[in-house]
């Protein structure tokens, strides 16, 4: 094993599930965050121990996408780590920062765990929240091959599976398999908000389903969609496209366009089942 | 107890699971479909006795939306049952129907239990089906008491919630809460049907939740979003409108407007958690 030290600098949801997993491996990991209640909570569960500047083989930064460039310069300019990759689940924006800002693109492996909770912060994190999940890794033309062995260590021992793609190739992917499905999640849920008690009580478990992930954070979501927009915003209209194209289909009574959405829809969910 | 003998006509997964139900409440089930097959599975199942034109308390028909009319006209010619419902995810149209066919609307409850599965058939019939969940009633002016106790009994039976609601207001309310969410689930699972092997390697649980009930049968969904096709329409063209609003606002940077929908989406999500 080379990852022997590790350091987190996040210790949210993400972070904090990444160190208690390394530490059931027994990982020495060190937790760094801006807020010092997020860190004592991420000690108290048993994530690892504060870290002081003692040089780690890889650093984990699970920071907003908007911050991992600015912080990947930073811990580079202190030699905090030997390779580093971050957790933001958008990569062209961040790989575009850290190289604005000068930063050493060999020792760096652009990360995204396929993973995540309703609810955020230190307290709601789980030593299994990676197990079996997918987690992208958008190694470059820079990329060395030390940084990325690392990485992928962390990922096996997170009990992730490793994807790797392209950065722009990420982005579109997730805005089709994440960002955009969260949109339409949400659009669905907010014709709720108005709904009244009896057309409440009528709802079903599909319903549940539909609109889980639409009770995320508003404004983390606002930050990953702003991150990633223009692949997001291409798929929302092919939705909308297809959604207003079936009300008027349903109005005409062409029942064949409505009847071949469905069959489309039933063909794709089946590429994602079992 | 009043609901002492029961008829479901038509066993498939909905009126097989009743059937099991009232089996294990000791409810004499005699079972009726135009598939022997189907018949003859759920007899095997434990579900009933075939029906060879006993009397019964309750008839519970349990057939396509379109069919539900004359399946009533025909059970009350030969005087079948003492109260008749049905299970249909519609309710104004077979009312229509049962009064073009001069149905005697006093001893018919028009029901409709919001479960399902996305498999079909006797064979994928369970006994706890309907535990749980809602079970629309819709009595009008001329329904009986006599049905209604009935009817009622057969939910309770049955283990679900009666929630009482008008034909109108159940068919708006459905549209919002399951066929309109049906064709959004669609929508977004249509997108996967040409996507790439590595985009689909990113999928993760969100996707499959937002997407699961999209593998219903295509041609069933047909029938059900045909026989409520106005009310679906209209929900389906406000989430297209705020789907399409929310491309413009991320491509035009107003993330107000999408951290907007974000919220209201959380709100109406948590209006039917927990």
């Amino acid at each position: 094993m080379t990852l022997q030290k590790a350091l987190v600098v996040g210790t949210g949801l993400i972070g904090t599930s990444a160190a208690l997993a390394l530490r059931e491996k027994d990982v020495a990991v060190y937790l760094s965050d801006v807020d010092p209640d997020a860190v004592r909570l991420a000690r108290e569960l048993g994530a690892g121990r504060r870290w002081a500047g003692e040089e780690v083989d890889l650093a984990v930064i699970a920071v907003p996408p908007h911050l991992v460039g600015e912080r990947l310069a930073a811990l580079q300019k202190q030699s905090a780590a030997r390779a580093y990759t971050d957790v933001a689940s958008v990569k062209a924006d961040p790989i575009a920062d850290a190289e604005r800002l000068g930063c050493d693109l060999t020792s760096y492996v652009p990360g995204h765990p396929l993973a995540g909770r309703e609810r955020s912060g230190p307290a709601a994190a789980r030593v299994d929240l990676f197990s079996g999940r997918p987690w992208a890794l958008c190694p470059g033309a820079a990329t060395g091959t030390a940084a990325l062995r690392l990485t992928r260590e962390l990922v096996s021992l997170c009990g992730a599976k490793a994807v790797v793609v392209g950065a722009d190739e990420h982005d579109s992917a997730v805005a089709l398999v994440s960002h955009a499905p969260h949109v339409v999640a949400s659009a669905v849920a907010a014709r709720l908000a108005s709904a009244d008690e009896v057309t409440l009580a009528l709802a079903g478990q599909g319903l549940r389903d539909v609109t889980r992930i639409a009770a995320g954070n508003p404004l983390l979501w606002r930050m990953i969609l702003a991150g990633n927009a223009d692949p997001v915003a291409a798929v929302l209209d092919r939705i909308a496209a297809d959604l207003a194209s079936a009300a008027s289909a349903l109005r005409s009574g062409d029942l064949d366009r409505v009847t071949d959405l469905l069959r489309r829809g039933a063909d794709g969910q089946g590429r994602i089942s079992a």
